[in-house]
């Protein structure tokens, strides 16, 4: 039906862009490497957003917004930070335009240069401590629990619709505590938070683990993440949560007194989750025949298309649909009557199973006379005649029925994408022909992780929490290994 | 009791600034000119954002998201925008910084060079219509109704909290339609729009009006706008929706064809309200012990204290506290419950007092004696005694009534400040001396305007809408005038 759509099989990461495209979640933008986000995608988003704020909020955090802008010599003020952030972004180094006197349209003012160049924020831990430090004098002033929804720039060589973007929408999350455990226990609080989230909500199951030294966030101490299995057999990062320890405080000088009037360091996390989450739902769930989305974050999750004959009973069929859809609406759920005249309802099917609403109502002349209506799943594609009667309520429970559906054969995807291996051959050839995770010993040096990546582009996605201790041998060098680690190729 | 807040009468800049940061809604910021809004200044924007967005989606508007970043060649294609806008912006010229092979540090690579210049959006008019040339082809696609939340960037010399910083948070609509009757439509239906946001939600009165060509929006026809009147006699712009005629279609070669098949370029407008409302507020209605909020977007509409007389049935103090915050939540309201035993009645009382919000229950040994509470009108600062039983019901009236009684005395201030003058010692001496609007007739020429503003600081803030005809001479230069038009200094 959807020949627009390139299928999974002929070009993954074709098919991918069409759905973002064609599903209209957003476009390509005249900044290179910046996307426009659409109204349907950014609905989606919204519905994202609102829910992750309210998890946030239930657990004290508050939000704030601090300046999009971060003088250069902040940057260097954590030595580890400044080599990972400090490279690719974008650069402020004028405030002014004028017109060129030699009459060649606008120019930079050489003369409005700036002191000192600003950054456009690639993350904000450095602006917030700095500010954190006329915030914090003593322990009453902690913990310190605070969000920020923004937008930061991170200027990427290679960028893809959402899943890397040189500006994106994400929120970050930077509190600041009394003592270590207290900021140990808030890292691993909001990697729980974000796990519920992709979960329970994008139906998408994660494995929670921490990162290596080499992929730990640059100034952390320990970095947890959460990584999700996407249909191709490559995993993807869906959110991290990072323990700073007293990193940002002793670079930007903030000490609180404790209750014994003793000065010391305050300690942090910093976590967040983007746009990229929008990415890894649709690589996770969609068909060849367009998007798939969870009805807990749905932007639409019922539509009701009215299927006229002529002018027979269209008044009927109309005020039937409208009745649906208020009772529906009244029942909490996000439904849309589309009785638009200027499009047939086979283009409208396809045009919804693209944009992948979780249950699509038809209503046509029969339907009148039965006192029924046809009901299809986007998720299974199956199709149902139900009696008027009693509905609603039918919907409500289809609508949970989809949601743990879709989260039940992801797991089942993901569980049968983690692969155990032992030797060097069978690493390779699963990494190759089945992808998916690797479950393999690993000598715990960052020589063998970056020898790994280098000859297979496979990484370390993380050791997972919880990991059960076994002795081994390293699936490169044959060094003993007390646990294994999951690799990946990864987006 | 509130020493550390300057008093209107000493010096108003100062008070204000007092209110802004010592009631916690912002701070200064490391980089010059941008604000850190603080968690209770950013949950009085949400309030006043998500009241907004829900208005602006039941106009049917969807939100979408465009790029922060605009190439400089898209500023001069709109002639009157690029000289409005190209002027004072933040200018990207590079992508990445390096290491100073000389030891300094890092510094910019300049090998990292822009082809073209980046600008940081000051408004998103020229990206957006970039944008609509390839969503736009048919009447079928008409109209198209966008609005987009965002921080923007105008490199202003003189910045004050809220009213004027170099980062701002924003809404922008921005909308395409079929002909210049419905754009018209458009513009002034989000006129309404905000006047009903500002009037019922912030209390606040507004003129409405439309300004004249030389206050116009760089690259609109007709400019309609919003203008409040502060405290301190000068008037305050809440809001502008621009119908922007053919001018962006034109420069973005954006053209449609209607129902006839006949191709002709899109009509647009344009509208914004920005985080300076929150200034316009602050400045409106708070008095010398500082903010006082409208209880519809108050984050805390009720705060709650206990007053313990040491341990002294502290408990049970607690348990009526909470059972009172939890039957207030019930019914929907904003409550926080204040039991921290770091901070004595006293100071809690002056700390809400300054946050401005707007009704204070204190709850003492005598009131679980005779089942009573002690009430506090932040606005008007009558207290009373009421009986537990029935209280629920009396806040929620008390609230409402807050809230009206707020709208009605800045009415009241409001109308007191429109004063005629018919010449111009007259004319001087009622901006010098009393402030407020001054409705005076103008002979219509930018000259004059010019002239006016130079001599006294006064603009012309708007020609309000349903003018009456009045002849009449200019204040300035005596020549013939058809009407009033309202004079002004402002911020």
């Amino acid at each position: 039906m959807s020949k627009e759509i390139t299928s999974r099989k002929e070009d993954y990461a074709q098919w991918y862009n069409d759905l973002v495209i064609k599903g209209g979640l957003a476009d390509y933008s005249a900044v290179r490497g910046c996307m426009v986000i659409k109204p349907y995608g950014f609905a989606l988003w919204e519905e994202m957003r609102d829910e992750l704020d309210r998890m946030f909020k239930e657990t004290g955090h508050e939000n704030a917004y601090f300046p999009l802008f971060i003088p250069k010599s902040f940057l260097s003020r954590e030595a580890a930070h400044v080599e990972g952030f400090a490279k690719e972004c974008a650069v402020v180094t004028h405030y002014r335009l004028k017109n060129d006197p030699d009459g060649g349209g606008i120019i930079v003012d050489p003369e409005a240069k700036l002191e000192e160049e600003l950054i456009v924020r690639p993350t904000s831990e450095t602006i917030i401590w700095n500010t954190y430090k006329t915030w914090i004098q003593s322990y009453r002033d902690l913990p310190l629990l605070i969000n920020q929804w923004a937008n930061v720039v991170r200027w990427e060589m290679r960028t893809r619709l959402f899943l890397r973007t040189t500006e994106f929408l994400w929120q970050e999350g930077h509190t600041a505590h009394a003592n270590a455990e207290e900021a140990i226990t808030e890292a691993r609080l909001m990697l729980d938070v974000y796990t519920d989230f992709v979960e329970n909500f994008m139906a998408l199951p994660v494995i929670r683990g921490v990162k290596t030294p080499s992929e730990r966030f640059a100034g952390a101490i320990d970095t947890y993440c959460i990584e999700a299995m996407m249909q191709d057999g490559k995993a993807l990062q869906a959110g991290t949560s990072h323990f700073l320890g007293q990193n940002f405080a002793k670079a930007f000088d903030v000490k609180f007194s404790d209750k014994q009037n003793k000065l010391d360091y305050v300690w942090a996390t910093s976590w967040g989750v983007s746009t990229r989450l929008v990415g890894a739902l649709v690589m996770a769930h969609s068909d060849d025949e367009g998007l798939i989305l969870p009805p807990k974050i749905a932007p639409i999750q019922v539509v009701i298309v009215p299927i006229y004959k002529g002018d027979e009973r269209k008044e009927l069929l109309d005020a039937r649909g409208k009745e649906l859809a208020s009772a529906l609406k009244k029942a909490g759920i996000r439904v849309k009557f589309d009785n638009n005249d200027n499009n047939r309802p086979g283009w409208k099917f396809a045009e919804y199973e693209k944009k992948g609403v979780p249950v699509r109502l038809a209503l046509g002349l029969r339907d009148l006379d039965n006192h029924t209506v046809e009901v299809a799943r986007r998720d299974t594609k199956d199709k149902m005649s139900l009696p008027a009667e009693g509905l609603i309520e039918r919907i409500v429970l289809l609508l949970q029925e989809i949601q743990e559906s879709m989260y039940r054969k992801a797991l089942l995807f993901r569980d049968d994408h983690i692969t155990k291996a032992d030797d060097w051959d069978e690493f390779v050839r699963l990494l190759d022909e089945k992808g998916g995770f690797i479950s393999a010993h690993w000598d715990g040096t960052p020589e063998t992780e970056e020898a790994i990546k280098d000859k297979l582009k496979a990484t370390i996605r993380c050791i997972p929490l919880n990991n059960p201790p076994e002795n081994g041998k390293c699936i490169l060098t044959g060094r003993p290994s007390k646990e294994r680690v999951l690799f990946a190729r990864a987006y």
